[in-house]
C-alpha cells in the first residue's frame, strides 16, 4: 500500500561508499527492503517522480533503477497498477498485515474504515509513519538545482575577503538584497546597516533578550516554549498576553508594570492561525511608543498569504519600536540556518557588540549564496511555487474535512503553513491517541499553552500541512480523518 | 609598482549588476580606476594569474580583460616588463608619488631604503596595503572549485530530513568522517557520538566555559584577548600560566585552587610558536587526572607542520580527561564557521542539553559539504598543497631575514602559520609604528600579554607569514624588512 511508503524517502539508506554511484546505491537498498522483508510482497511502491523528490535525485536514476529489479524479478510492474514487489520474491518474514488496504484512491481520500494500530516493522513500532506537526516546511521541496547554481555564482564572484573571517552584521551583499526584498515584500522600513544576520529566529531571540537585560518579557499565552526557554535563560521573565480571535490582546500592555518588550507573531499568530487586528496593531504601538518598549514582530510565515493580500509588517508602522524577525527556515529549509533582524537605531550597536564577540557568528558562503538566490529571482519564484503547493494541499485539507468530518470547525487557512482544527471540549488527548494509533504524528493546541497563563478550555488540532513531503500528503489526512471523532 | 597591487582583488569593485556579465565588470572596474587615477599612469599590473587567484575567477578572464585594455590603449604590454597602465592616459588625478620605486626584483626581495609614509588614496589613507596579523590563513587559496564540487555531491546525494532542522550534534555525515580524520591526521581517539559541530572554535569554548559553570579557567599567559572575555562572560575567571620556551608551565597548575580547566595550545602554542614539550604534556595530564578537571586542547593548526613528523593530539593520551578542539578555519577558511569539538563523555550530554536550545545552530549544508570534501580526499589534497605554500613562505621569510635582518632572531617555524620575530628590548612598539609607516599591518607579542600576568620585558614580532594573498606576499616581506630596526 501507498500509505506504508510515506516515509520511505527519509528511511531509505543510501549506502554510497559502495561502488557504482547513486543508481547501484539505491538498488542495493530497495533489493535489501525487499530481502529483509521490510518490503512486503505486493507492495506497491510510490511513483518514481515522487522517490525521486523525496531522496532529492533525478527521476531517472529512479526510473533505471526500477526498471533493472523488474527485470531482476524482485519488482513487477503492470499497466495502471504502478509497480510493486513481485509476489514470488520469498520474503525472510512475512508481514502480510501489512498488505491489507488497497492504494489510496487519489489526492482527497475517503474517510477509511479505523483498522486500529499498525505495527510497524520491529524496532520502528513507535516511528510515525506521517507527520502533520508544525515547524518545518515541506523539506523535500528544497530547490537544490536552484540553490546550487546560486551557490556556483556566488563563490565564483566572492573578494577573497569572504573566505576571511564573517563580520558580525553578516555579509553586506546579503543585507542589501534583503533590505529590497523585505520593503518589497513584507513593508518593512529596512536600511542594510540595520540589518542583523543571525543563526535563527532563536539567535536572534536569544540577543534580544541578552542585550534587554533584566525585566519582563510580554509573550503571547499561545506560543512556542523554547522560545520561553530563550528568554528566561537570558534573565527576562516571561508574562502572557492572552489571544482571542482578534491576536493577542495588546491593550493589555499597558496594565503590566515592568515590561521591556512584547512577543508578536502578527502576520498570523502562531499557533492559533489569526492576523493580529488592526485594533491591536495600533495599540502594540502606542505601548512601545509610551513606554520606550520594544515589539519583537515574529514574522516566520509572513511570506504565505493565499486569501488576500499579504499584511504588511507591523515593524512600517514604526521602524523606531518594532524589531523585524523574518527567517529562511520556512520560506527555504530550517537546514540553512539564515534569519534576519531589522533592529530599531538604538539597538544596532548593543546587539552588535553581544554578537561580535564571536560565539554567535554565521557561515558566510550560504550568507552570499542566498544573496545571489534572492538577486537573481530565484526566491520570489520558488515562494510561487511553494504557496502553489501549500494552498493546494490546505485546500485538500479542508475540501477531506467538509466531505467526512463536518462537525470540525476549520481556521487560520488565510495564510501559513498549518490550520487549527477546533475539537469538541476534552476530546483533544484522545484524538491524539487516535492520531498515533494510525501512525500520525499531531500536535493538539494545548501543547503550546503558556503554562503560567490563566486556564483555557479550548481543545484543538494544530495541523501542519506543510510539512509532509507531497506524495505522504494524501495518507496523512487520511490518517488524521481517522483519528478525529465520528460525527453527530 | 606592484606593491601598489598588493590589496587590489580586495579593493576591485566588480558590479555585477550592469551588462555583461563578469568579464565585463572587470573591464569596467579597471577603467574606472585608470581614469580616476587611482591605478597611475606607468604602474605595472599584478600578474593575470595572480589577480585571477585574488579574485578567485577564471585567469582567462583576467587575461582577456587586460588584453581588450591593450588594445583599447589603456594598458600596455611590453615583453619582460609585464601589464602596466599606459603613461599617455590622462588621469584626472596625477598621482605621481605613487610611481616611485620600481618592480619588486624577485620572490625574496632586498632591502629597500625607507621611503617614509606612503600616502593613500584620499579616504583611504590608513589602510594597510599588507597584512601580516595572525588569525586568518591565506583565504585567497580558498579552493572554490573543489569546494562547489563537494557542496553539488552534497546536496545532490542529501537525504530530505538533511534540509529539517539540524541536530545539535551536527550532521551525522561530518562526525562519522571526522572521526576518521582526526584519528588518522591528528592521533585523535574519537568516536562520533562524542564530536559535536560547532560555529567555530569561539562558540566550542563558550559551550565548556557555561557547562564549567564557575570557578576559575586556566589560561596560557600569552594567548588571545577574546578567548579570556568568552570565558570571563560565562561566569568563570581566568588565571595565566607562564609560557616558557617549552610551552605552558602546566606543572603550576596543582598549586592553583578551584581551577576546573585549562586552555591549552599543545601543537603550537599561540602566539609564542613552541610545541608542548613531553613532561608538560605529561604534568597537564597527570593534573586533569588527579583533580577531574579538563584540558581544553586548543589545535587550532595542528595540521599545518613543516619539519618533523606531527605531534599527535593530547588528546589521544587521555580521552577523558582532554577536550580536543579543532576548527576549519585555518585549514580552509573561517568564513565557513565550522569547527569541532571531541568530548570526554561525561560532558556530551551537558554540552548537547546547552546547545541543544537552538540559538547556537549551524548550518547543515555547510557541514554535508565539508563531509564530502574530507571522505573524497579533497581536504587532504588541499592540506597538502596549503602545507607547501606556506612551508616556501616561511622559507622566504627566513632567508629574507638570515640575508637583510641577520640580527633578529626567529622561532616558532616548525609549524603553523606564523613566526616569532625577537626584537631588542624596548623596541617593538617603535618597530609596530614603523611596519605602519611602511603599510604594513602588524602585532606585537605584548598584545598577546594576558594583562593579569605578571609583567614580562619580551620584546618581539607576530608574524603571521600566512594570511596574505601570494602575489603580495613579497612585498609584505619587503615592507617588514623595511620596518625591522638596522643590525649593529
Amino acid at each position: 500500500m501507498e500509505n506504508s511508503w510515506a516515509t520511505f524517502g527519509r528511511d531509505l539508506h543510501l549506502d554510497l561508499t559502495g561502488p557504482g554511484g547513486l543508481r547501484a546505491a539505491l538498488l542495493r537498498a530497495l533489493r535489501d527492503a525487499v530481502r529483509s522483508g521490510r518490503l512486503a510482497p505486493g507492495t506497491r511502491l510510490p511513483s518514481s517522480r515522487s522517490l525521486a523528490v523525496d531522496l532529492g535525485i533525478a527521476r531517472n536514476t529512479v526510473a533505471d533503477a526500477y526498471a533493472e529489479l523488474v527485470a531482476e524479478g524482485w519488482l513487477s510492474a503492470r499497466q495502471g497498477s504502478g509497480t510493486r514487489v513481485a509476489e514470488r520474491v520469498l520474503p525472510r518474514t512475512a508481514p502480510a498485515a501489512r498488505r491489507a488496504s488497497g492504494p489510496v484512491p487519489g489526492p482527497v481520500p475517503g474517510p477509511v474504515p479505523v483498522p486500529g494500530p499498525v505495527p510497524g516493522p520491529a524496532g520502528r513500532a513507535d516511528r510515525p509513519r506521517f507527520a502533520l506537526t508544525p515547524g518545518t516546511p515541506d523539506v523535500a521541496a528544497f530547490p537544490r538545482t536552484a540553490w546550487l547554481a546560486a551557490a556556483r555564482r556566488a563563490l565564483t564572484t566572492a573578494p577573497s575577503e569572504a573566505f576571511g573571517y564573517p563580520a558580525s552584521h553578516g555579509r553586506p551583499e546579503l543585507r542589501t538584497v534583503l533590505a529590497d526584498y523585505l520593503a518589497r515584500a513584507r513593508g518593512v522600513r529596512a536600511d542594510p546597516d540595520r540589518i542583523v544576520i543571525c543563526a535563527g529566529f532563536l539567535q536572534g531571540l536569544a540577543l534580544l533578550s541578552r542585550v534587554l537585560g533584566t525585566g519582563r518579557l510580554a509573550v503571547e499565552s499561545y506560543g512556542l516554549d523554547f522560545h520561553r526557554t530563550v528568554i528566561t535563560r537570558a534573565g527576562l521573565r516571561t508574562v502572557p498576553l492572552p489571544v482571542d480571535e482578534r491576536g493577542a490582546r495588546t491593550g493589555e500592555l499597558t496594565a503590566l508594570d515592568d515590561v521591556r518588550a512584547a512577543l508578536l507573531t502578527p502576520a498570523h499568530q502562531f499557533p492559533t492561525g489569526v492576523p493580529l487586528h488592526p485594533d491591536r496593531r495600533a495599540a502594540a504601538i502606542n505601548w512601545a511608543r509610551a513606554t520606550g518598549g520594544f515589539i519583537l514582530e515574529d514574522d516566520y510565515d509572513g511570506e504565505f498569504r493565499y486569501d488576500r493580500k499579504p499584511v504588511g509588517a507591523l515593524q512600517g508602522l514604526d521602524p523606531d519600536h518594532v524589531v523585524y524577525l523574518g527567517t529562511a527556515s520556512k520560506s527555504l529549509a530550517p537546514a540553512l540556518r539564515l534569519a534576519w533582524m531589522v533592529l530599531p537605531e538604538r539597538l544596532v550597536d548593543p546587539v552588535l557588540a553581544l554578537k561580535g564577540t564571536g560565539e554567535w557568528q554565521s557561515g558566510a558562503l550560504d550568507q552570499l549564496t542566498l544573496a545571489e538566490f534572492l538577486s537573481s529571482g530565484a526566491y520570489d519564484r520558488h515562494l510561487r511555487g511553494m504557496r502553489l503547493r501549500y494552498r493546494r494541499r490546505r485546500d485538500q485539507l479542508v475540501a477531506a474535512l467538509a466531505a467526512h468530518a463536518p462537525q470540525v470547525r476549520v481556521s487560520g487557512i488565510a495564510a501559513g503553513l498549518h490550520a487549527v482544527l477546533e475539537l469538541p471540549p476534552g476530546t483533544e488527548q484522545a484524538v491524539l491517541q487516535a492520531a498515533r494509533r494510525q501512525g500520525l504524528a499531531l500536535e493538539g493546541l494545548s501543547r503550546f499553552r503558556d503554562p503560567t497563563a490563566p486556564p483555557a478550555s479550548r481543545d484543538a488540532l494544530v495541523v501542519a500541512y506543510g510539512t509532509p513531503p507531497d506524495h505522504s500528503f494524501a495518507g496523512a489526512v487520511d490518517a488524521l480523518l481517522r483519528a478525529l471523532p465520528p460525527g453527530e
